[in-house]
């Protein structure tokens, strides 16, 4: 039997004690037959897993910088030898062999400040950017520093409903409280602040509320928040005194017509000095999405603002007990932070490749909505951003019925059946957390558009036959 | 004022508040004028850092994963081809950019186990390997795994005194017990039985002891266990029902003749299958120290065997919340444990380059032992293995009132003296604990040979006229 930690793993699902790579790749193997050929996985945001090519100035860099004897040769942009000579000059011994400053390389650094700073319009300080193994490491160092705590009270950190699971197992093994507060479904699973407050509320009886967690756009849900609902979500963490952790790891990743991406920090800039100097953000970006999809380097940063000295220097305390970042992975931040400019050799190629990329996410998540929207007993909020779909799935009762008897919850039981019977691997709504009653499933939209259609095509007819089945 | 935690990290030390690498730089700067002309490391084991040259093949490799059109260009050996090219295909999508399995990439995992056979000449279990960010990464790992607490009573953990201080920082911050067990510096910094009794004993009345780490060779003390030793711990483990924790990622670092590495997990097979089939045991390894000295990469392993099954479940669910190590750290694991063969094109350059290192590290062992025993009131063991020398030096009692006068540890005090007055770097012996009344420092012996000569040479001189000094 397959387990949800499968299914939000790039382990291959398996089933009865048979590896479905073996069993569905051949139906003459020793395994079961399968009615299917091939197993598609949706389950993960894993985009080159999908086939997405990495950007060539990038893996460029890369391999410069691990053999720099490469630069005396010819094959190579003379930018990207600018830049890998820049990085290995910041390294000590001009090797990345050794191990950088625990907070990351200061050049790096350096280029993710200016990056926000074009990408904001606001200052940027170096000293404020935590280099990181993946966005993941940062937010569970953040985490860690802040619910840590002397007494008895145990902490407790706003997450949305549904989340990325990174938190309420982080949380978990931290020993805090996770205060989830739900996303509005129906209204594109927007933020409304009086949900936040209606947790808040409960949650100052039993616990001590320190941070709150957006992930904006959203995981698994895919919306763009808008500019007013981050105003009111920083007013919000302004008179409650949170801390907020912006994961803003697909900033890159905004598709819908009229939605656009609004960093916390911008917004929190608008609203004055009053707000700006005052209210604690950490913002996190990562390698591994965007158009990049560098999911194996462990690229990632956060930026954090207005942290007092005192907690700084456990920050930077927590930080040096892991040593370095790998410093390819810095690499590669340098490389989404400081892209080629225009008229320099790479220029071209890399918006060209950039473009590709984001220009196909963004038909693969219109089509997704459009294509999952057309089967009755499937709703599926508008793909406005990041990499993944969350369809609100009719369970028939009989159906449910069924799946208590398994002792499988009822989303977890339609998610199996669906990659028994077409080999789709998709993740049951359940491991992210939804209303009561309500059942999805989080499926990504990386696979090739070819492959997308008949996969959607497919779901849509399982769903047809199991809805029937059962009714 | 220079801090512990500057002093073991790579950051530059300061002092004053002004930055030690521009102070000492020029001495017409604005910062204070220095007495010496560069500042030393000799704080962090970060070998290229200190101008050690990376192994060729190695980098070939990750240049070629990084970059596979590479594949089809002339100018790199065809072993290195074919490793990039397994690699390769062992990563989804066939690109370095997906995340790998959690517990690492199977082909990788595979060698590791083909490694460990033919190091000890015993099966290995490409299962029982979990590759990590770094060995440190798979030690705080480990801590969590077997410190985590439902009940009331807290977990113990026995490390060395002195120890490598990840483990006690990461004992701290899992809010576990230190049981601190001395080492036996009048004979060599060695592990006696005895005490690791009586320090059981006293703690079982405050804890429960979980687990026993052993540091072979050590860290910061550069012993090398004998094998006799090592049955009489893993005894002493079975019968007191402890989980061991081997760090062993010094294991190619062993100089002394006589001397030689002995891995737990091939003494612990010898002593027969009543051991071998119910001790609970841990070894780690790194590529950052060895020969590779490829800190940057946070590429390690660990073997964990005898795990039952529930926990080793916990294990799995545990390094799939960080996802995957970096991928190429993992294709470094794979050339540490799979080297060029005999007859393979990278063979020879490999075995050149790997004994160049090892025979230098040789010669500085024992030339930082000799010359740091040649002076009055500094006594050091021998350095049988690893990468550091951790001298006992004599402070007299007027500058031990000194100290205590700037509300600093005596050894604190001469580590930031010899800094300031040498601009040589190393770490108070109070940062890695050390019996009461006793005064050390670490110094690495990783500067080239003859920049550690005069390192040493200063050493001396400084000892000499401190004590003077003081006297």
């Amino acid at each position: 039997m397959c387990t949800l930690g499968e299914l939000l793993s790039h382990r291959t699902p398996r089933t009865g004690g048979t590896s479905w790579r073996s069993s569905c790749r051949t139906s003459t193997g020793k395994g079961m037959e399968k009615p299917f050929s091939e197993v598609i996985k949706a389950n993960i945001g894993d985009a080159h897993a999908m086939g997405q090519r990495p950007i060539t100035f990038l893996r460029q860099v890369l391999a410069l910088c691990a053999c720099p004897e490469l630069l005396e040769r010819d094959g190579f942009p003379e930018d990207a030898k600018q830049r890998a000579q820049r990085i290995l000059q910041n390294c000590g011994g001009v090797s990345i062999g050794s191990y950088s400053a625990s907070q990351g390389i200061a050049c790096v650094r350096e280029d993710v400040a200016r990056f926000l700073e074009r990408r904001d319009g606001i200052a940027a300080n170096a000293d404020d950017i935590y280099l990181c193994t993946g966005a993941s490491e940062g937010v569970v160092t953040l985490l860690k520093l802040l619910v840590s705590n002397g007494g008895r009270v145990r902490s407790g950190v706003l997450i949305p409903i549904p989340q990325y699971p990174l938190y309420s197992a982080a949380l978990s093994e931290l020993g805090a409280e996770q205060l989830g507060y739900e996303l509005d479904e129906g209204r594109g699973w927007a933020l409304d602040v009086r949900e936040l407050r209606r947790v808040l509320g409960r949650a100052r009886r039993s616990c001590e509320p320190r941070a709150l967690c957006v992930i904006n756009p959203g995981n698994p849900t895919g919306q763009v928040q808008d500019r007013h609902s981050i105003e009111e979500v920083i007013e919000f963490a302004a008179e409650e005194g949170l801390f907020i952790i912006a994961d803003e790891v697909y900033q890159d990743n905004v598709y819908a017509p009229g939605c656009q991406f609004h960093s916390f920090k911008k917004v929190l800039h608008d609203m004055g000095p009053e707000y700006e100097q005052t209210v604690q953000l950490a913002s996190l970006h990562s390698t591994s999405k965007g158009f990049l999809g560098e999911c194996g380097q462990r690229g990632g940063y956060m930026e954090v603002l207005n942290l007092p000295a005192g907690v700084k220097a456990e920050l930077v305390k927590l930080v040096s007990v892991r040593l370095c970042p790998p410093v390819l992975g810095q690499a590669t931040v340098d490389v989404l932070a400081n892209p080629p400019e225009l008229g320099e050799p790479s220029h071209s190629l890399y918006v060209q490749e950039r473009d590709s990329v984001l220009r196909s996410l963004a038909r693969k998540a219109l089509l997704t909505a459009q294509l999952l929207n057309g089967t009755e007993g499937i709703a599926c909020n508008p793909v406005q951003g990041a990499m993944y779909a969350f369809p609100r799935v009719h369970i028939p009762p009989r159906a449910v019925a069924e799946a208590q008897a398994r002792g499988l919850l009822p989303d977890m039981f339609y998610c199996l059946q669906l990659l028994e019977e077409t080999g789709i691997c998709v993740v049951p709504g359940s491991g992210f957390g939804q209303k009561d009653g309500t059942h999805h499933f989080r499926m990504t939209i990386l696979p090739p558009e070819e492959k997308l259609k008949i996969l959607l095509t497919k779901v849509t007819e399982f769903h047809a036959r199991f809805t029937e089945l059962y009714a």
